[in-house]
């Protein structure tokens, strides 16, 4: 299989997407990665080029661009090279750590949604805390800031395939993020959503979830609106954030009792940072396109580019798109017979 | 003054209620309570009946009970009485650790909006771990399922004369929650309640803030519809509460220097969960009815019953209600002007 890497999305582009691509190179010996980027900023970074071939660009999207205007203009930068290879059949699957408009932009434009989804859904893994799993996924988490019935049902077929493939979980347990466990509980838009979910019978619909519960692993799928999950979900990670760093502050400023419990505390500190760290588990994935697409977080080092990438590999693997892409074909033509 | 208080509202009670009416009553010597419930079960915890009224009531509003219809059928209910005496204006306040649908539709139905106000906001406020402030005030957290534009251009309004008002600070910050920083994020409301906001001169509006800056102190005010607010506001204190679980979790299942190093930290985990606890700053607010209404957790216990009376308190003496009652016929003078 053949991975198409954005070498100059990042932060760190393209010294840790370099670094990533060789950690998952050695790991997965029948995978081969083309890296779009400047060639000789790529070579710089570069220790063996095994299986890594290096198309080179010569401008690339930046995190400040206007998504959509960058992708239709700029149409030789790495991203869209990338895509471009994706959409021609010379790759498999599309990697990039930058602008995040600009990646749902052109997977959207260029590599194209799949027939009979209306809109693709961010998808991310979070930590369960609890309950059977380590992890839940969750969609949409912002590529639709408005979102109707239908593409929240659609987000759900999304989920459970991802679920089930990728994650390997068997019959994922849904639920519809809502302010409220009963049914008849929120909006219009969450009132009817809990309906339709409910008589989806390829679904294991388990109800609502509140989003006190989120990380309490009491779902597979979480399934919500792109406006309210992406408030939850950066609410999630900046109360985390915010608590360790009040917890950190506080030890500072106790006197040497609380400075010597917190190094005796350090390896009880590493294990609670490994559990809430779900970098592990991949980046956002845009579900519902005709190729996996993978987004790692801006500021990624090497380690988490190659996890994401080993996600893009898995979801290759396991076929996902072309699975889903029968799904939605198959309903459709369903749907057409009623 | 005097506050009208729902004796059997809440987990524990009438036994918390009346405790915490007490240590009200010892601390305000200007203030009356005036207890709705039953008579006998009142007086089993009550040591001193100075300047406690009871009003026995036969019957109360349960937590399972359907809001709207409960205010409509248990007339003689503890606080359906008690709304009715704040409506009569024989006492200044409501107070309620009861059913909080039930509260939102007795202070809709029998105290009454204020004139120019189209939906009262639930208002909570949360603790600000930087910046300037020790906490922060945020609306609606849910008493409104779906949100117009020129709702949330009155929650910022009601937010604005709250913490000026009741938590004391000079020129509030207002910021709408929104999925990004620009001004053009967001869905259609988001964006039209952000140029809504950006024109009334009257606000001291920063613009958007993202749910993961929430604890960090930036804004005094965080305007937001009730879906998004009570999402936000569960996951707040969801992720807070699973995250120190995790690690106490942790410590318990680390060696003898893990626990060790606990015991040692346990003064700072006493700072930080007492920096992470709202209920000293009282109860959720309905803000835009006739009257100050304050509802305090289910839970209670006689502490935070304490602190959500003298929240109530607060609003009564600095005539919160009257000051927007106030505000928005001036403000509907003003536009019939135009």
């Amino acid at each position: 299989m053949k991975l198409a890497v954005d070498a100059m999305g990042g932060d760190y582009a393209p010294e840790k997407v370099v670094q990533g691509v060789e950690l998952a190179r050695d790991e997965f010996a029948d995978t081969k990665f083309i890296l779009f980027g400047k060639e000789d900023q790529i070579r710089k970074y570069l220790k063996n080029g095994e299986r890594i071939t290096i198309v080179h660009t010569d401008s690339e999207i930046e995190m400040g661009d206007e998504p959509v205007r960058a992708v239709r203009q700029k149409k030789t930068s790495s991203l869209v090279l990338a895509a471009q290879s994706v959409k021609d059949g010379k790759t498999d699957a599309l990697f990039s750590a930058g602008n995040t408009g600009a990646l749902l932009a052109a997977s959207l434009f260029i590599i194209g949604r799949i027939k009979g989804i209306d809109r693709p859904g961010m998808t991310t893994t979070l930590p369960s805390l609890a309950g059977p799993q380590d992890s839940f996924t969750m969609l949409d988490v912002g590529a639709n800031a408005e979102s109707k019935v239908k593409n929240l049902q659609q987000f759900a077929i999304l989920g459970n395939f991802y679920s089930s493939n990728v994650a390997g979980i068997t019959n994922p347990r849904i639920a519809l993020l809502n302010n409220g466990a009963e049914e008849d509980k929120g909006d219009t838009l969450h009132k009817e959503t809990y309906q339709a979910l409910a008589k989806d019978s390829n679904l294991n619909f388990v109800g609502n979830i509140e989003s006190r519960e989120l990380l309490n692993g009491t779902a597979d799928v979480v399934v919500t609106d792109g406006f309210t999950g992406n408030a939850v979900l950066k609410n999630t990670e900046g109360t985390a954030l915010s608590l360790l760093k009040l917890i950190k502050h506080s030890i500072l400023d106790s006197g040497v009792q609380g400075k010597l419990g917190g190094l005796m505390l350090k390896p009880v500190f590493k294990v609670v940072q490994d559990k809430m760290d779900y970098s592990k588990h991949g980046g956002a994935v845009l579900l519902g396109v005709k190729a996996p697409v993978v987004k790692a977080h801006g500021s990624s080092n090497e380690t988490q580019i190659y996890h994401a990438l080993s996600q893009l590999r898995q979801m290759v693997d396991t076929n996902l798109t072309t699975n889903l892409a029968d799904y939605f074909a198959t309903r459709s033509e369903q749907n057409k017979e009623i």
